[in-house]
């Protein structure tokens, strides 16, 4: 069992909307306020030769990822420390502070406890007009397939690539993009921190739409192997960059750094350069 | 070092006004957003025993405690869970969901992991008009020291004591009672987590005042002898009754069951009966 199909138990329980965003949702009336959680521990997300600085810089760029991904602006973020030894704590604040700082976001409290394994949980909220939301579920047949930054980089520095390193360890939440991304029309996005295939099939399950991608279009690695590259680009989790969907008269968006990878169809299956995308990528999985 | 010592490190960086409180205060202009996060783990917050669906419902609860002592109405929550096996998780989301539904709250969504150790960390959001937010700091000498329910319960479930042992696990937020002390002009709120004497300091220092208590007036368990029930009162944590300070022309408060215990002093003593009342409760440990 992975955990997708847990996520499918948990949906009979609180209700298939709560779930399907990177973000949950709440209306302000005014506004949306969004919300999303995430647990990292030391065994499974933090590789070796992280500095604690880096460990929390880390904790608080996934969860300021989520917000980006809904193109909400991150307002508070908290951060509850299961701690194996406490002098840990001041470094891993000092570089969650940090991420939160340079995405115009406050760390604002938290929790500390003492734990085997280094474990910590980050929580932040956000805020977005109601009409500048961006879901999962918009994409329409015919929107292009967009993507920022280099997608694989951070697999690459997982593997050993020192060029790469530093994207693995401190990503930077695309804040600006997002919010570029839905001035701009776009119609529906979210981050891909577990490889762009896994995220295509949740954005084509949320939207009820498949994708056409072109691997001559893909923004690859230099001076690695080109079938390596594109195996990086498409299955390696752990980048934060945005994937998202934009109407072909929307295109270029102003503001921000995008490859076009392919195309939105009507026909539900996920085809790159003609052949079915595999469904690989990072997930959890219980044995 | 415990968790107290880190905390006074950790406001060195994110500031001394965002940690004094149960939970992070955000001016959203009409109304303030409170926040708080907690997280707990199977061997040192869930005594043996207890259901999934228990422990579910205890680790709602706990941040649902939180929003309540600043008196504010909880909306969203979400769990982030580490999970030694999967097949938990149902009934982990089933007894939040319920928790979550028992004081108008909506469990909204979270974050799955594996972890060696059973791990969940719960963050609410919650809403409070600007007039009607309880810090900790506002105690003033004279108010009445007030305190919900019947402290000391949790712990003497933990210690055998079968007719507490739900009080334990399965602890309910005092919304309703919050609400009703910031109506009735309660001065300085928060939840008894720690204990009762831990409490007081916190209070204490947070407002520049001290205490004095009678201890004819505690409410103590029936049927136990009565020193053992004044310690149980004082120094027991895991009850989640709030302890608040009221004006004199205020009490009694409507809509809340509460007992007098003492009065807010100018002098920062905490006196008990006449004698200091010792520094003891529940804090984490780092040796």
């Amino acid at each position: 069992m992975d955990d997708r199909l847990l996520l499918d138990r948990i949906r009979g329980i609180i209700g298939e909307k709560e779930t399907e965003d990177d973000c949950s949702v709440f209306d302000l009336g005014n506004r949306f306020l969004v919300m999303s959680t995430d647990m990292l521990h030391e065994t499974t997300d933090f590789p070796e030769g992280m500095t604690d600085y880096e460990i929390g810089w880390m904790a608080a760029a996934v969860t300021l990822s989520d917000i980006a991904s809904m193109a909400a602006s991150p307002a508070d973020l908290l951060m509850a420390v299961g701690l194996d030894r406490p002098d840990r704590l001041i470094g891993i604040t000092e570089g969650a502070d940090a991420c939160c700082r340079s995405v115009g976001a406050r760390l604002a409290g938290g929790d500390i406890d003492r734990h085997a394994e280094l474990t910590i949980v980050s929580t932040a909220i956000g805020f977005v007009n109601h009409e500048k939301i961006i879901r999962r579920s918009g994409a329409k047949p015919g929107d292009l397939v967009c993507v920022t930054g280099l997608p694989g980089r951070a697999q690459a520095g997982l593997e050993g690539d020192p060029r790469f390193w530093n994207n693995l360890i401190t990503p930077i939440p695309r804040v600006r993009e997002g919010i570029a991304f839905s001035e701009g029309g776009a119609t529906a996005m979210m981050d891909i921190s577990d490889g762009i295939a896994l995220s295509l099939i949740d954005l084509g399950l949320a939207s009820g739409v498949g994708f056409s991608l072109d691997p001559s279009l893909f923004p690859l690695i230099p001076d690695i192997p080109a079938t390596r590259a594109e195996d990086l680009f498409l299955f390696g989790g752990g980048d934060f960059e945005l994937l998202a969907t934009v109407p072909v008269e929307c295109f270029p968006v102003a503001g921000v750094d995008t490859s076009v990878i392919g195309v939105v169809t009507q026909n539900r299956d996920i085809i790159s350069g003609g052949a079915p995308l595999p469904r690989c990528g990072y997930a959890h999985r219980w044995n």
